[in-house]
């Protein structure tokens, strides 16, 4: 299992306005996880998934692909991989190590 | 008032874990929350900050810094800044429009 | 045709020195280069590379597998995907329009 | 001394080309060098700035500012930092020593 967090920037949108391409990706993300492939997370700035590596893969190829359905030319897309294997990574259980840190 | 997404990875770390290290930048940023300055959003994967573009870039030179006070030698530090200046943009109003764009 | 920018970063190696890591993915390129794949090139912070997007995600998952082999726990991989579809976008095209927008 | 590779991406362009803005940033890192503050290379797909660290937090702010000028309202800016400090690093010197090891 690994994270990622993932932003996709539609290029040539006229509008700053970006949501509307933000809510197709959540809709292909909501497939995915009803299927129990993935999990994911909406932020303010970006989107976070967990899952089997080459699952994120797919994952990441559908959502990058997603502007371009709607028309738009240019897309640039960003992905920070976290891959743990010492020990089972999950989204909740690394924001609640933290936890503990600030605890102590 | 801009937002920003930030990881800090500190290199050289021996081991695999870096809670440690996430925990001393939250403690920063608390600080700067109390004075007013920023706000922020500890993820899974990353931290976002919303707040004045001049002071978020003081608070990312901050952040950076700290892992060398741990005896770190090199850390990698990877920055997205979100910045839209037509509308006042928050960390709020942008999850809001994106889920007014899923219910339509 | 896309082009992205990739780091690989293995956490938990004791020194800051990582550079027998970004050797190792160099070899990796190295043979999809040879097999007319990919074409790409090393920066001082990234290796740069460009082919069909599908097999970008093939070379992408090997770099990233790469530091694991070595006996790592941990890679932060981090990806910029270029993907431009209303003109053919090469490595060499992208810094030709920049240098004509110079000479203006 | 560190290094840094920015990309600065405008949204709401209406067309998918963005090199007018690269060249602009190309212009402003140019005056930077001139005055010996930094050293800086582009790339296909970003531009890679060495200088110190203070330095290169007043050069980003000041590239990521540009698009704003010529009427863009919104900006995403991305920064990777690679900052090590138990020796020197150039861009030369992280290039060399990778093809050391591939020499071995």
């Amino acid at each position: 299992m690994a994270i990622v967090d993932v932003t996709v920037i539609p290029i040539g949108t006229e509008s700053p306005s970006v949501s509307s391409y933000v809510a197709d990706l959540h809709r292909i993300l909501k497939e995915y996880e009803e299927k129990g492939e993935i999990r994911f997370q909406l932020t303010p700035m970006n989107t976070i998934i967990e899952g089997d590596l080459p699952v994120l893969f797919q994952v990441i190829q559908d959502i990058h692909e997603s502007p371009f359905q709607q028309g738009i030319k240019r897309v640039a897309t960003n992905i920070r991989i976290d891959d743990r294997r010492d020990k089972k990574s999950t989204m909740e259980g690394k924001l609640s190590s933290v936890q503990r840190q600030l605890e102590q």
